[in-house]
């Protein structure tokens, strides 16, 4: 028998306030970082499982502490009975009734089992020298079906009704590996739209983005409605009448001040309002869907769980749902709210950018498209040009399009050379 | 001027899952715990405030991280001028940027968040001389709007109609406080329904809940039907045919699931069926408050923030709100939560029990019936009989009501030699 035996884990942080990437409305000036863990064993195979949180700097310590209080569910268990159900695997770290409380599957703890969830699965897919994407899409849709947690879900999906969406995306698989491998999965940039950019920055960026192929591009609005009229202008002025351009409020607003506000900007024929109000608000979301319409709603990156997503869709609040890789209880919980986007029909653009979430997402994607929806209309994966060179299987963007991923494992994995000189030492380098 | 000089953390854990005090249908075995901080400073007077997240025993050093992650918000900070505005402070912790992320407002961080602010309010209390009720009760209703963080409420509760509830309140607040001091708070207790406890043990507590004089007894729900109906139909033949008995599933079901159990249950006329499901599922609270009508719906005790609180009732998804002393952003925050219910009319009876959560808890439905509501009409605080002991001032009951607290400060503080034997080395005793 294989064990675990040993959970490293890393506070690692990058100074990028620095430069003013990533800033917006609400992060004016964030240092990405990862709560990071790597989980190793004693198997003859020598294979890590890695996985991580992205925050934007201070707390990265409790977040690590987080992970640190979930070793013991993971030190001595056998490798592969814990991977060969990780379903249960899931369950086991999500219902854990004590740490429960301090959610329930929300906030850190839930990251971090997020990221203990996904480390495991980072093993796993090595093991089986897949990627995950295709890993995922190699299983039967009973096997799909038992990764999830559907407590809390029966009212809006039974695991019956996610079998059948399963099967009914049975047929055609094969070809639509083949396909993605063939074309890659679309890819909308925000590099271009982050309010710390000067005008000319954000001008030569937004032609840049069009040149590249890319599917559309997002600007950060919401601090000052003047700079954001200005800043749309130019940025229409860039791309032309008819390419897409998606705004991101980053929860600056309330529910009458987006939709005041989001009136102002309509000449500008935004793509969708991204993250308009408060994540928990659905209501709010939905009141603002209705107001702002034909303009399309947003939102997810900072959607707590699968019962947030179920009722997004359940009061029409969002067209579009943006899952992120390391806001939630991991791979387990997004294959629910893959299921659940299909369920209501509503297009999921992921979340990305940040660190590593580009390296992670892209495989929740091409499993959608393989193996759940059975589509790419409408649909398209957020990159960000940040931090690639961190990790051992960087993301590759080919004529605006995410090229697959062949390496296995689910893309978490940061060189050892990147994580040293960044971890947390208490000052930003 | 006077700093503070220290801040110290504790992680206190009792284990009170040896003798089953506190079990219910999703927490089988709680070690009822606190991440505690003291804030000292080097004023003349030598006060200290106190505060703490309440927790069920892992995850406690993680909770007590975060205490530690805040230290250099409040070490070094000019005493007066912080407590002299505590809607800033307030502000500043929850608003900070990169700490958001790790919510936002939500789950770990923002439970620690609470206690700090609430280890601030010990303290300015204290320095006032007064009990916190009494010291928010002489405030005027321009400061405590002053203290109440809007932002995301104004669909539902904008600054002015706040104003306006406090100014209705203003006249006869006198009379109140005397009112109070007099007849003290209704309470009710959950001793005799912890789902651990023997048929024997539950009838003998009931018995003597009703001589104790309490307003209403409440029963664990939710593991297993038969046992459900068997319990209620001992704890309806110890109470007599019109005394409450209110019911807590402690999120245990879907939303099909609660609709079905309160009706098998509802020939026993339970006061009000709590924490149905998941305390996210706004939506899901809706449809069961309509599927179990005329049976009220409470919950809150998990509701993470106040838009929660405020979509819960915008929804009319409950008829009983239940407020925590340790699950939000401190006093802050409770005090938009009751204004949120008066707006909606609906009356709040805070959960309690726990550790010290009674000590803390009775300040704020005291406060809300001197100079919010106005009113106990419908109102009772939940009581336990469990760790009282540990706490420097604490909740005294008589004749099944609690007495008004006089002691300054918050009713947080324990003893120190409450603190030391139980602060966790590991094992549990």
């Amino acid at each position: 028998m294989a064990a675990i035996t040993a959970v490293d884990t890393f506070d690692i942080r990058f100074p990028t306030s620095l430069s003013l990437d990533g800033s917006d409305a609400m992060n004016p000036d964030p240092d990405y970082s990862a709560a990071y863990l790597i989980v190793r064993t004693d198997a003859a195979d020598g294979l890590e499982g890695h996985g991580f949180v992205f925050t934007i700097g201070r707390g990265n310590d409790v977040q690590t502490a987080a992970l640190e209080a979930l070793k013991p569910y993971l030190l001595g268990q056998d490798v592969d009975a814990l991977l060969a159900d990780m379903g249960a695997a899931s369950r086991r770290l999500v219902g854990d009734s004590q740490l429960r409380w301090l959610g329930p599957e929300k906030g850190v703890m839930h990251m971090a089992i997020g990221a203990v969830v996904d480390a495991l699965w980072d093993l796993r897919a090595k093991r089986a020298g897949q990627p995950l994407w295709l890993h995922l899409a190699s299983l039967s849709p009973e096997e799909i079906v038992s990764l999830v947690d559907f407590r809390y879900l029966t009212d809006a999906l039974t695991p019956d009704e996610a079998l059948q969406i399963l099967r009914d995306a049975e047929p055609g698989r094969a070809e639509r590996i083949a396909q993605l491998r063939e074309e890659g999965y679309p890819a909308y940039t925000t590099s271009p739209g982050w309010l710390g950019y000067s005008d000319e920055k954000l001008a030569r960026l937004c032609r840049e983005a069009v040149a590249d192929g890319f599917a559309q591009i997002k600007l950060k609005v919401g601090a000052d409605l003047d700079d954001d009229l200005r800043r749309m202008r130019i940025a229409r002025q860039c791309v032309g009448e008819h390419f897409p351009i998606a705004i991101d409020a980053n929860q600056r607003w309330d529910v009458p001040d987006a939709v005041a506000w989001v009136t102002a900007l309509a000449e500008f024929d935004p793509a969708w309002i991204e993250e308009p109000t408060s994540p928990d608000d659905v209501l709010g979301h939905a009141a603002i869907a209705r107001g702002v319409a034909p303009v399309r709603v947003a939102t997810g990156e900072h959607a707590q769980n699968r019962v947030i997503f179920k009722q997004l869709l359940q009061a029409h609040a969002i067209d579009v749902m943006q899952i992120d890789a390391a806001r939630v209880g991991g791979v387990n919980e997004n294959i629910a709210h893959l299921l659940l986007a299909t369920r209501f029909g509503v297009p999921v653009c992921p979340h990305a950018g940040g660190v590593g979430l580009c390296e992670r997402v892209q495989h929740l994607s091409m499993f959608d498209f393989v193996a759940v929806s059975g589509t790419m209309e409408g649909r398209m994966i957020e990159y960000v040009d940040h931090l690639h060179e961190h990790f051992v299987t960087p993301t590759i963007i080919e004529r605006g399009r995410y090229r697959v991923p062949e390496a296995p494992g689910t893309g978490a994995e940061m060189h050892a050379d990147s994580i040293a000189p960044f971890v947390w030492r208490g000052v930003t380098a």
